[in-house]
């Protein structure tokens, strides 16, 4: 495994405003979600993976839904934060795979702190058909596969 | 164990709406937290806990901030459905406690669906001297472990 | 005019969230707009017109995305807090029409508060053509018209 | 009045994301006033004055609750979409400001569309003694006031 190179990492960047924090003056914890659900779609964009509404029209994707999150929340964080969310893919399966995200805040003097560590497990869904909302999970896409490697 | 009483449970009842789900016409994820941090604090009222900004006066807690959350996502919930979320607490530790959650969607034909099941670590936390952000972990307060048997 | 009955009006009862709070613990306005949302299709609904997926298939409708808002903040609110959304439609046109809302807390000493006043135009929306975004205004639904009277 | 300098203007910019629209995949409104709730909070940034938690300790601000907002939706914005959200300060009062914003997406072409133009009548608070979660408008700060020219 030694020549196994490092799987690609994109960080996506977000600040933190007033109103993503809660009367305790910190970042109200599902703001987390939002930016994460974000980073995962600019994963996909980093590697040049079209937009949902494209995919929807090319291969049937709709996006990438959410099976199962575990989140580990280090330190809290505040409006004025800048937080550096980097993400890569851990684990493809055949119909599902492992998005793995480490949040960091980038200080004014230069240090790093660990925020929030998650790893999610996704599927890449289309829609049910005769279903208004209903989705099922299809087998990853090799395009997609190829384009994140 | 055998004559230990089932936990307290309190059930928080959500009407998902359109504005909660994403292009896909199912729920944004990240509302299903929103939805479980509420159904926390309602928790917390059920069983007769004052609002956090009274307990910050009174015992210096200013709420339960979320240490680890671990949430499997079962079946999904567009608008118009009713979520029944049903919340106990399953372990007190020293300075935690894990919450669980189970969402159902109460179907018009009376069945029910698991839609998403939910375990939380949450501290109580008190504010950090001197430091207008930063919070501690205080001990479990006896007054509300007492309130929610 | 004088004959002229009073509009249906269809109320909305939110209750305020932590989280719906912001570090100065009061609720984070655009919350009021979000709950707006959801009382604008509970008008609907409350009316007897069915989901935007359902009025998408039969009549082209998807939604009654806004063109133009009118709020005014009378007092704050904040987590605990009760409030009902009296919506009403102060007046049909053409391709649009206007929406008024009035927020209200419901007190537990039985006084009410005036918290919010808010007048929207909408429309009626259908998907353009050839378009994966782009939606136009079509003219007000008779059915609708007739079902919100 | 002919040479009454431009008043300051700061611009803030968004990435629309997927959960920020909705069904109709549209950018959901309320996520609108998100965005504009943080770039009112930038143009203070922007001309150097505090994050509120230090002018609560120093001037006894908290932040700039909204006491009125009037918006006009121009054109649809959807996920992709990069936003630039232009802010100055249109007239100060004693004790009320009104900031407005031009919201403009920058197209991949070099063109600009407008998006959203808002109108907003803002105050300068303070909490109410002896309230949790009252609050009470001040004076138009003058160091604030002379930071924004």
């Amino acid at each position: 495994m030694t020549d196994s190179p490092a799987p690609r990492t994109v960080t996506y960047t977000v600040r933190v405003e007033f109103g993503d924090c809660d009367p305790a003056r910190i970042v109200w914890f599902p703001n987390f979600f939002r930016w994460i659900d974000a980073a995962s779609r600019h994963f996909f964009v980093g590697c040049g993976v079209p937009p949902w509404h494209e995919t929807e029209r090319t291969i049937g994707v709709i996006g990438t839904p959410l099976v199962d999150t575990h989140a580990k929340f280090v330190k809290t964080a505040s409006y004025g934060d800048t937080l550096n969310i980097h993400v890569h893919i851990a684990e493809w399966r055949d119909k599902s795979f492992v998005q793995r995200y480490r949040i960091e805040r980038a200080n004014e003097d230069g240090s790093v702190d660990a925020i929030m560590e998650c790893d999610e497990v996704r599927i890449f869904a289309a829609r049910r058909e005769g279903s208004a909302t209903g989705i099922r999970a299809v087998p990853i896409p090799e395009s997609i596969r190829q384009a994140c490697r």
